[in-house]
Order: C-alpha cells, then structure tokens, then sequence
C-alpha cells in the first residue's frame, strides 16, 4: 500500500483537517528547545480512543511505523520520527473528564497538559503528585509513557505511582481498558505498569485515572552549606526521620555549579545568601498543612543539624521572594545549557557512592580536557544526579570531534555505575540517544524479556521503532 | 520421563535432602488455616537462585509444573498444588543480605519471614511499610508474588511499591537479576512489575531489593462513631487533609460487626469504649516523629470534627492497653471466622458508592435468606470492604447446598462491582478460587493480554498452572 492510500484512508478516520501533510508537518518543530522543522509522513490527531484504534489498525494492517507524540519536551529522542513515520499526536485527547473528590481521582485525556491537571486537582482541593520544568507544555500521556520524575519524586514517587489506571491502544488497533479507579485492585497482572516508562514502544495512551494528594499549603524552604558530603548524607538522614511525612525535596548542588549561578558578574543569577565557597549546598523544603506549627518544626530541625554540626551555615527562606531566590540558583541551568559544547546527563547511583564517583570521573575528565568543567546537581534523595560536562577547548573542535568526544565523555560517565548497580538513565528514559548504552544498566536477560515482550504485544514493531530496545 | 527419573536429576542438584516426598510432603498443612496434607509429587528446596535456575531448567525440559511456596498463607488457593505437581519451596532462601541505612534500602532472600524483615529494619532505626495479620509466618517472596496489601497501604501503598529490585527465575531456567537499588531508574521496561501480583504464574522470585522508610515511632489512635456514612466521608476528607503526612490507618466498622466484637457477653471480645449503637465506626491512627507534637495535632484534629459534626462520638486511646482494645474490635474475626457457613469477600470499589453497595447486596442476601448476617469492616481509605456473609439457615445445609449458596452469594457481592468499576479481589489475589470470576472486574482485552504474556514467558504453562487465567 502506498502511504497516499493509507492517508486517504485515515483521513476517513478522523477528518482531512486532522492528517497533516507537508508544511503543516514542518511549520512544527523537532523539540521543545529545537526549532528545526519536524520530520514525517503526516500527523494524524484522532479525536478519541475509537478514532485511535481505527488509526493504529488500519497502520498495523499497512505495517506503518507510528511514533506518539505528547508535548515533545522528552530529553532522549524518545519522539523523534523520520520521513517513514506517521506521527500520532494526541493533542485533540485532552479532555478533563471527572474529579473523584473523596475517591482523589481524576480522569483525563492523554493529551491534557500537566499544569492543567495541577489546576485542575488544586481547585478541587487537592494536588497531583507530579511537578516538573516542562509542565507548562508536556502532556499527561507523554508523563507516564516516559514515566517521568521531576521535583515531588521524594514524597509521591515517580509518575508510575501517580496512575491508578489507563485506556491503550495496542498494536492492532485493540482498546485495552484499565480505567481502574481503585488505589487496591489485585485482580490478575497489573498490565498498566507495561505501558508506564515503555516510551510508546508497547501501546498508544488515550486515556487516564490520576491518583489526587491532599494539598500541602504551607512551604519552608532552606539553603543549607556543608565541608563534606558525610555532613550532607547525615544530614540527610537526619531530615528524613524529624521531617518525616512532610520532607519533599532535597536538592544538592556542588560547588561549581553553585558558584556559576550565584556569579555576581552575571545577569540573570541569583544573590547568594550563604558565602559561596562551601563545597557543597542543599535547598530542603518541607510541606504541610499547618503553617505555624509546620515552620516550628522546620526550624527545630534546621537547628538540631546545626547543633550536631552535620551543617556548616544555613539560611531558612523568610518570604516566596527569598525562596525564588535560593530554588533559582538550582534551577537555573541556561547559562550552562547555551555552552558551544556541553554533555547533559540524568544517572542515579547509590547515595553512599556518589563522593567517590564524582571525584573519579572528574579526574578522568581532567585527563582527556585539563580545562573540563562539571556541573554536578541533582535529587540527591532519590539517588538521582544531573551532570553536565564542558570539554572547554581553546580552539572550537570540528564535528567528528564533537562526536568522538561526546563518545569518550558518554564511556567516562556511564562505565562506573555498572559496578555500582546505578542507572544510566534516573528520569528521562532511554528514547533513541541513551539505546547503545542500555547494556550498561540492564542485563543481557533482561534485555531479552524486554524484547519477548516488545515480539509479543508489537509483531510487526509498528509502535516507536527504534527506540529503547527494539 | 517418569516423575523419578526427574526427583533424581533434582536431587543432584539441590542435594536429596532437600527432595521431600511421601510423609515429608503430606506431614505439612495444605494452607495455614487448614490442617489437611498437603498433596504434591515432592517438594524441592533450592539454597539460592543458582539452584533455583537449574530446578526449573529441568522441570521445564520435563514439562513438569512447579508450584512455588513461601508462607502459604494466601487466601485464594494461589498455592494449592495437586500429586501432579512440584512444589518449590524457597524456606531455604531466608538470608537478610544487606542494608543500606542512607540509601534506605534491605536486600533479602525470598523465603524471608514478613516479620524479620519488619526487625531488620527497626533495628536499622528505619521500617518497612508492609504490615499484615500473617507477618510471623508469610514470606517476603509471597508477599511480593501475591502484591499484598495490609495495614499500611493509606500510608506506604501496596506490596509493590516497596519493591525496588527483584531477582527472578523464568520458566525455562533463566535467571532475571534486576536487583535494583535505586528510586529512580528509567532504563527501559520496569520488569519487575510483569511478576509483583502475577502469583508465582510468571516466574520464580528469589531475591529482592526492599525500600525502607523513616521510623515513625508516637502513634495516636482514636475510635469514632458515626450515625451516617456522609459523616465518615467527610472527616475521612478532613483527616486526610489535616492529618496529611502522618494519617496510616482510617479503618471502618459497620454495626454489626462492631456489636459482634464488642459483646459483653462472648469471651474475648473487645470493651466498647463508646456507646454500641451508631451505625458506623472507624479506628483513625496516625505516626510520626515527634511524640508530644502529634498528639496535639491529632487531638485538634479530632476536636475538629466533633465541631464540625462529622462525628458523633470519640475517644482517644491513652494508653497502649486502650489502643489494643480499640484495634482487637477490627481485628478479632476469630469469631465470625468460625462459623459452620461463612462466605469471607475482599473487595473494593469507589468510597462514593459504598453505603448504597452495602445496601443494595444486604436486601439481596435478605431475599435469599432472611435471617443472614451481614459482616462488613475494612480499609475504608483505600477503597476495600472486607465482607463476611453467614446465610444462618435453620438446618444444617448439605453439601450441594453449600456449593450453591456460595455461588448465589458470589454472584450478589461480585455484580454489582462490574457497574462501579470495583474489583472482586483488592488485597487476596485471584488464585484458583475467584478465577471463574475474574472477567467481572477485568474485559475480554485484558484477560487475553495477561494470556499472551504468560504464553510468551511461560509458553510450556508450567509455572503455577490453572492460577488467575491460565
């Protein structure tokens, strides 16, 4: 069958207007951060899970690669299609269906943006579990099909532990609804988990039931400054057990990062409140309910850490200009970001090793770039670290040497976390740009039961080809 | 081959000693709660996956089926094997491996005991957060196969979201070592979730990665009575929100279950600390850190809602006798359990519906017979009723008559969850004996999903056959 024939055949699907061809496909672009025009067959936006199951057979019965596509804000080439792809965009599935106030559900379209749903969960009275940068532009449906973490990770877990159920299109065109609303339903496999983190490559989302929170009003947010990471672990520990049930970030920042985004030489950086010459610094913030008794209990704690010496100086944010302030210089990645060349990664390692790790790789770094800068952020509570390497040579490298040192860069980084057991992907999903190193965090078995079940749910491997494994 | 050619091959590989067959085998219980012999063709123990793999390479090049064992102490027949089947047994695989205070995390064996997993931790000044009746007897490996849920979900979530890693063998011997350690880590298909709650039909679990929480050492608990179901949703909403952090257990009782349990009458039943006749109960407790400071939440709480008139009635347990009497009123099914004729249910469905469901299945019960006790207690919170049905006939029923009531009975707990989207097992699992009923809470699509991924893991079906769909 020739594409045209299965275009014309879709557009019966779900209307002309809703398959896009041509400059309507490159008035689009690639990423949320590339302007570079997107590449496919066609979008098709199907208005429901009955226009998706009719899009996904009459693909399947083409043997046409379909690639889905939220809000395209993925950092892994998880959505990046070719010429050969229809992309499926469920922009048109984005309806608010029904909030479950006592129940804390809500039930949504695949193509609802985050931040709606966070309105939406907070004028019912409640939160959604789930926060992140993009959440201004990413979709619901690209959330739990890239699983993704962000900043509430250590309170409400991933956004696996956000979804109670799920309708997915398979493959052939099947609707495979699981629009369980229970937070207890042990009646047979749990087949939801299949598709949550599978980054498209097993089903289509159409549809979802959230799992609400109650709302935490009340935020205390400190800085905290240490010597030494055996303070900071410490530390740790010691917030996880006295801020029990309200702990929700801690986020920690080595030095030079710190240093770059409180540079008073720059615009756009944040005033430091602490001296800047710490070697590492955390922002903790705690939320609750109760905002008297919560900061109370926030600054108890902030001072028994300070009495056990586990924290050399700290600050506690006085007013939400204060706190902008201080969470700014962890959020604020641009200037490094816009560095002529720099290598962005997303690994978790155990707590324990992360000291030794940093130290190890920078000296490896050091020994191919004497001048290498590294940036080194991230969740620490969750094991998770961001890191960014800047080769920073005198003279700009051509682009094979840009490949070849992204390469080396890539081995430095990744080859200690196998033998600690980390991950070289914490949150952001393997996609197309982390599949050659999958091996690395995942075992030959493994790897092989992901493609048994790739074979058994996709045989014709229409659904994100390419990406992840297959 | 015969079955002792097959027990000689897999004595030499776990040694002769660990092949029990004849008296080894019927000297044990079918089930925890029932005495009769257990009926197998031998049972195997394996000291570790090693020995586990090459049992299960052998059984599966015999097409011999295994049915594997851990506590037995599940209440769906999950483990019920006949003379035509090996049972596995992983007592052998008890050790507590590690654990990691500041990364929070406990490696054990699959055969460890619920209970020593719980000290383990408490010894490390964290906890764990799965805690059920059979703690002194279930296994760590039972508890993860089965997704069991407990007395902490409120709080901690089910059986699966304390399962960081997992080390499993397939059915043809493979060995599955995803011993995760990390929070995060998105690196390709999340495996472990395909054999939490597939009840041993998907693999073997032999080891695991468990998460660890914070001590919460000051408990307060509370009884509250209640003359409607509106009142008890609305200070679950209220609770839930003022208590957010700290909330574990919101319990529910409806009166007759209150009144069986607190009968001055019958031994060892609980003292009613409140008046016995208001139509409804709960057993409200919250944990935390700080002793002093949570009892004067909790207390505002409570007095919160007195005002507000969502409660009837009070008390707060002050001591820990009081707090043991309240919880043996919920806890105490001796009684009820040893009725000639009793029907025992687990199910769950929207919170909104349930005093209509009690309703509704109560007058249907009554059409049947009219002299039927209607027991219903449990997890409110979590959406799960725990319903026990005794038809108290005159006479004492035959045994067709029992088979057919427990099917009348079925059919009217169990019909009206379809419509409500409920589910007819939230905690027990589905095993041999709600199988027949499994297509109520899960669509033709589903069940014929969960039968493609067992034939592409276990395509000989002799991992635990004739359970949930197979």
């Amino acid at each position: 069958m020739t594409i045209d024939t299965l275009l014309s055949q879709l557009r019966e699907v779900v209307g002309a207007e809703h398959v896009l061809t041509g400059t309507d496909v490159s008035a689009r672009a690639t990423h949320f951060w590339d302007p570079a025009p997107l590449t496919a067959a066609a979008i098709i936006r199907p208005a429901n899970t009955a226009e998706t199951s009719s899009v996904l057979k009459l693909c399947h019965a083409a043997g046409q690669s379909v690639v889905t596509h939220g809000g395209s804000t993925g950092l892994v080439e998880g959505h990046y299609s070719t010429l050969d792809d229809i992309v499926l965009s469920t922009e048109r599935m984005n309806t608010i269906e029904a909030v479950d106030v006592t129940g804390r559900t809500l039930t949504v379209g695949a193509g609802a943006i985050l931040q709606r749903v966070q309105q939406t969960a907070v004028e019912a009275g409640l939160q959604f579990g789930l926060d992140l940068g993009a959440r201004g532009s990413c979709t619901i449906g690209g959330n739990i099909s890239t699983n993704a973490g962000g900043l509430s990770v250590l309170r409400y877990g991933m956004t696996r532990e956000q979804v109670l159920g799920l309708e997915v299109v398979q493959a052939d065109g099947t609707i495979l609804s699981s629009m369980n609303r229970m937070m207890k339903n042990n009646s047979g496999y749990d087949l939801k988990h299949l598709f949550i983190g599978s980054e498209g490559t097993l089903g289509v989302i159409t549809r979802a039931v959230l799992r609400l929170r109650p709302a935490t009003p009340a935020v205390d947010t400190a800085l905290l400054a240490f010597d030494s990471f055996s303070q900071l672990t410490q530390t740790l520990s010691q917030l996880s057990h006295s801020l029990s049930g309200s702990l929700d970030a801690f986020e920690v920042i080595w030095q030079p990062f710190y240093h770059l985004n409180t540079n008073p030489e720059m615009e756009g950086t944040s005033t430091s409140p602490l001296p800047r010459d710490y070697a590492l610094y955390a922002i903790v913030e705690s939320r609750s309910v109760d905002a008297e008794q919560a900061s109370a209990t926030f600054e108890a704690a902030m001072e028994q850490a300070l009495i056990a010496e586990n924290i050399s100086d700290a600050v506690i944010a006085q007013s939400e200009r204060e706190r902008e302030n201080i969470w700014h210089i962890r959020e604020h990645v641009d200037v490094a970001v816009q560095q002529d060349l720099v290598f962005v990664y997303d690994i978790s390692l155990p707590i324990v090793d992360m000291q030794d790790y940093v130290t190890t790789i920078q000296a490896q770094l050091q020994s191919h770039w004497p001048q290498v800068v590294l940036y080194v952020y991230g969740h620490l509570a969750d094991g998770n670290l961001h890191i960014m390497v800047i080769p920073s040579s005198e003279s700009a490298p051509s682009d094979a040497q840009r490949l070849e040192w992204h390469s080396i860069s890539n081995d430095i980084v990744y080859q200690p976390l196998q033998a600690l057991g980390g991950s070289i992907s914490a949150e952001h999903g393997i996609g197309l740009s982390k599949k050659s190193y999958l091996w690395m965090s995942r075992t030959a078995e493994e790897i092989a039961l992901m493609q048994t079940l790739k074979g058994a749910m996709d045989p014709q491997n229409i659904l994100n080809p390419g990406k992840i494994i297959s």
